[in-house]
């Protein structure tokens, strides 16, 4: 199981500088949304440059204009982009076959997605990620979790994700948990990143 | 009625360019997605600085963290700003708050929404914008056009407009037209511009 951070609502080098502190006891390196669109594509250049060994999310959070997005980010260093489970099926697949071809992967959030949706979703051969959005999580309406998921995918868990809430989403298995502001928003972002860390490999050791 | 040149998968020089030649014959400027993806809220404040007397609309797609990303792209110089009218209603109600306390506008983009998200989403103030994706033109599987919206509306049409096409979206009695590639792929972008506009001219004084 791995964990990806999601760099969010700050500048590039508070995002690298937050990345170093976390380096140790994090797997992924998610570019978020609001940098991409503050910075645009330097803020994945800038993170594949200062972390070339880890995993660079870039969560394009694509809806349309699915080969021109994917191409964007994948040339700035990208390794894996996300793509919204809303977005017409035509747009997801061609988000797919753009990362095949470059031996990448695609993310598909599915924000907002009903269990029908997300039944069909899941024959893609894609991460998918369950989302509890900001919003949602800030505003007050949390997304049911009920899912439409069918077994054995690879799963991301991701919205709002603490240290007390963390066994209740290993109990879904998921191939990574994207935590944010529990990290980012922390003391010591360090040490918050090393408890995550800590709390998984303790669970995946009982 | 006003035509909104959308400009999109290009360099923000060339955008610039392109929004120069176009200006006479359009209202609003449009900075596509693909250019905030790209180059991040520069996009945006070089364009309404070359054009500070054009309504410039960001189209932002937001998703999620609605706060945040209109308040980047407003105080970068948008007066409109694109939400994705699948996104949970949270952060459409969020978005059209942030745009009302700044006196700006939303626009929300109806792509892959159905009759009855669209039936919802009449209540709010904002404009409604029918939407055929680039992918679902390019790709081939057309948007149905059977709506959900109620009459009396703001709405925008967007998606491989033509000069062909014009008439039968003007039945639809929109504020704004959204045409791309018409223009911006046309020989010559500036006549592409001039025959829209007069068309429209025609149309209107029948």
């Amino acid at each position: 199981m791995n964990i990806q951070l999601a760099l969010d609502r700050m500048a590039i080098e508070e995002a690298i500088g937050m990345a170093a502190a976390a380096e140790e006891y994090v797997d992924w390196l998610e570019v978020g949304t609001s940098l991409i669109k503050e910075f645009g594509m330097d803020s994945v250049r800038a993170m594949k440059k200062a972390f070339p060994n880890k995993v660079i999310v870039a969560d394009m959070k694509t809806n349309d204009n699915a080969q021109y997005e994917c191409r964007l980010c994948f040339e700035a260093g990208a390794d894996i982009a996300t793509v919204m489970g809303t977005s017409p099926l035509v747009t997801i697949e061609a988000c797919i076959a753009e990362a095949e071809k470059r031996g990448k992967q695609m993310m598909i959030d599915l924000l907002h997605t009903t269990p029908a949706q997300q039944e069909m979703l899941s024959r893609y051969n894609a991460i998918l990620c369950l989302h509890t959005s900001k919003d949602e999580q800030e505003l007050g309406t949390k997304q049911n979790r009920e899912t439409g998921l069918q077994a054995g995918l690879k799963r991301a868990v991701a919205g709002g994700i603490t240290l007390e809430s963390l066994p209740a989403y290993k109990k879904m298995n998921p191939l990574v948990f994207i935590i944010g502001s529990a990290i980012t928003k922390a003391e010591d972002p360090a040490r918050a990143a090393a408890a995550f860390k800590q709390q998984l490999n303790m669970e995946e050791s009982k």
